[in-house]
């Protein structure tokens, strides 16, 4: 299988609506990411300690999200300098990967 | 703690539930993978531009899911010759990480 | 955007809530992870070859659920000679990856 560098991006928020729509709209309208997966996490805690969880009788908690998307190294490059100064610290995940290319 | 080399694997694909069920069937039965985890995005984007989400109301889109495992480099380097070929590019994502062994 | 070197960890589980809950609790109170998230996944399989999915009708089995965390390698490391032992050799995945920083 022929294959090209990417780095893959993992963006850690929580499930704040309006928020995670307005990134999913920039990362679609203005940067032009190809593809973009949102993963809602059914558990976890974050820097305030407080312990979230899932449960159908509890479903408005506010749930850890992912926002997951990988690019070229220098197109990524590119968005996190749009991207980074708006996400706190510590909450950008980035490695470099391998994808499939039709060659 | 001991550890050894793998290389994981994230398929991403929409969840037209044949195709999904084909390719866990062959991973299990041909390819012999020993394990694989599928997750399936609340949100996404791909190619099409097509923005996918998921509601209460709203359950039969075709949301994102990704099927992820990991093997040896080896393995997963054959298992890849196979499919490789009948995943769409761009489509399959892999890199280098480390497993616990018993030892 | 500036970044850190972190060590990504997944641990691979299936969803028998006390397991789950033990180590969520450890990682809060003992090891001071600065944040977690936990995904179940919709399907799977592991090393008994059993396939798990999930839907409507069926929501009481026991599917695969990743926990998943980052911090620095060094703390990684850490953490890792304290709950290896524990989980089953081929269950905790790690990688190197790069965090955003506030600088």
């Amino acid at each position: 299988m022929n294959s090209t560098d990417v780095t893959v991006v993992r963006i850690y928020l929580t499930e704040e609506k309006a928020h995670l729509r307005e990134l999913l709209a920039r990362l679609h309208d203005q940067e032009k990411v190809r593809g973009v997966t949102v993963f809602r996490g059914i558990s976890g805690f974050g820097k305030s300690g407080v312990m979230h969880s899932s449960s159908l009788l509890d479903m408005s908690l506010n749930l850890p999200v992912v926002v997951e998307f990988f690019d070229t190294p220098e197109k990524v490059e590119e968005i996190l300098q749009h991207l980074g100064p708006e996400i706190e610290p510590g909450h950008i995940v980035t490695w470099r990967a391998r994808v499939n290319t039709g060659d």
